[in-house]
């Protein structure tokens, strides 16, 4: 058992504090991952807040993590001492079911772990990568290739798989109008990927005012929802939308945005149910669709394809005491575009 | 100018009644039909009783039109007198827009002409297919395959292509499992359709009123929606669901026996805004899409596919006489599944 600095959050209400945590010892299908950059994600958020259902306290919080591996299981066959790796959501699932088998374990039948607040197959409760090492099983790692930043590569584990893998589904590419809804942590990098994936990209947001930003991360228009006008003047335009708020919206006049036979799908939920006239969908073909995050195949395939299109995380890198005061910014929406921890400065 | 019998709605109260209908002369694209079946469509009544919006009267209905081609004009190419050949609910549309090059006749962006109350290229109200003859463009006019009967033809022209488009779009096939939410006019032609693309078909009928009749046409399973175990027992099961009713339902309920990354289809609308969850989607990455008909050339493979499985609808052949009558157990969903005029009862 290794005990290891981290930062907890011990209540739904109490400020996180610096704190240690166990880490299981190595077994054969294990590696030991030097933390050196976690994202926050603003899941974490809702997480030690209990807004999602009752958490177990202390919770370490953290699935978007990048570091170095500094010691394998005897059996581990996929990584070795020294490589850059990544963790996202999952740390485990039962690889037996449909999904599982066919690679998207995030939707595997029996209930994958995640990577905090789960219970794993030991029993324990996970703590995720606010925190200088993690032990993971070896399947549920990733390699993050050459030529990407740990710093900017480590949001790709959860806002980067969540994106991409709606927009590989719904034939985000070349010839394709998609649009993204809301640029955030999720937004920015969906706009970075659906640019890199040949599409058109437009970005819808409640105002004008991080135009600049959207246009030089690669989209190609910039809209503002707030405007009726842009309702008017985008009716039937895109093949795709990807939603990445979690705010009610009107989903009619969203999806009178799409062409004949488009997608919108949803990455972001709202807490209470929306209402949808079915004649939305029918009248142009139209789908409305769901997407969580993506599985560990794809998000090897989407670190391949961001390494290859030269595609980071806009990051803030800040030292684990800023941790509260990130919290307060996510949610006033003030980060450009996702908050990563050095947990060097946890040790 | 050809003036030929029809039964007609002069209000949307009073019962439909004999009359004449003029079709146009025979143009260079045109062909004349000898109508010898049409089917009768729950939309039909939706439109006599201006409950889609209000109607102009005299309106002739019918849209599930299979005859005989007795004139063509000068530049018809397609058809030839003597040809066994059906309309379905358009008879006209751009050709220019996308929609339309691509064979998407149905989701036409200047708006189609729809076989009755419509107004046509020429300006002229169209009137459907409970007549004797009508006058249609070639290219919206398909050909019936030998083998299959004109009066069985006549609801595949619109409950048949209805339930096929979105069968194929979203992938009903081997090793599938494909629900089908009522067995009515729409339902029953899904069940067989689904059936002979090699899908395990189930029915969701309100009750189990009518099961032998759903497992002779092609069920593997049926369960009562009224039953709240069904839902329970049935949990992330289907691939594809396909919603043929228009009644209000729990959506989030529906969903729920969706398999990951399974689709709910609903070709059926009820006229008021339903409420979606939108966790029922994310979660398992499930799609909801809806289906309007379908192009003209999918409505001939339709026919084709259905020949080659020896697939007609199974129809209650009335005279004209009836029309009113039927139209009551329509509504009553007392109909074993389609009623079809014999339009010799009208001369």
């Amino acid at each position: 058992m290794l005990t290891v600095p981290a930062y907890a959050a011990t209540s739904a209400t109490e400020p996180l504090a610096p704190t240690t945590v166990e880490r299981r010892d190595v077994g054969p299908h294990d590696v030991l991952i030097d933390i050196k950059y976690c994202g926050i994600c603003h899941s974490d958020i809702h997480n030690v807040r209990s807004e999602w259902g009752p958490a177990t306290y202390p919770l370490v919080p953290g699935h978007e993590i990048a570091g170095i591996v500094t010691q394998v299981g005897s059996e581990v066959t996929r990584h070795a001492v020294g490589d850059r790796v990544g963790v996202g959501c999952m740390v485990n699932s039962c690889r037996e079911c449909v999904p599982c088998l066919r690679g998207e374990e995030q939707y595997c039948l029996k209930g994958n772990t995640l990577t905090y607040g789960s219970i794993d197959a030991d029993g324990t409760l996970t703590q995720g990568g606010y925190s200088t090492h993690v032990v993971v099983n070896d399947d549920f790692v990733v390699t993050i290739p050459e030529g990407l930043g740990l710093d900017e590569a480590a949001p790709l584990l959860c806002a980067g798989i969540t994106t991409y893998s709606p927009l590989r589904r719904w034939g985000a590419g070349p010839d394709k109008k998609v649009a993204v809804i809301g640029l955030g942590g999720l937004g920015h990098m969906a706009v970075k990927i659906a640019h890199a994936m040949g599409a058109e990209v437009t970005v819808l947001s409640q105002s004008l005012k991080k135009m600049d930003d959207g246009l030089r991360l690669g989209a190609d228009h910039y809209y503002a929802t707030g405007d009726p006008a842009t309702f008017e003047q985008l009716a039937g335009t895109f093949d795709v939308i990807l939603n990445t708020v979690s705010a009610k919206l009107d989903l009619d006049t969203f999806l009178g945005l799409l062409a004949v036979g488009g997608t919108m799908v949803n990455v972001g939920a709202p807490a209470e149910p929306l209402s949808l006239n079915v004649f939305s969908l029918i009248m142009q073909g139209r789908v409305y669709a769901g997407s969580l995050i993506g599985g560990i195949r794809e998000t090897q395939e989407m670190l391949d394809f961001c390494a290859e299109h030269g595609i980071g995380a806009e990051v803030e890198i800040i030292p684990a005491e800023k941790i509260n005061e990130a919290y307060e910014r996510v949610l006033a929406s003030d980060v450009r575009y996702r908050f990563v921890i050095d947990t060097a400065t946890l040790a």
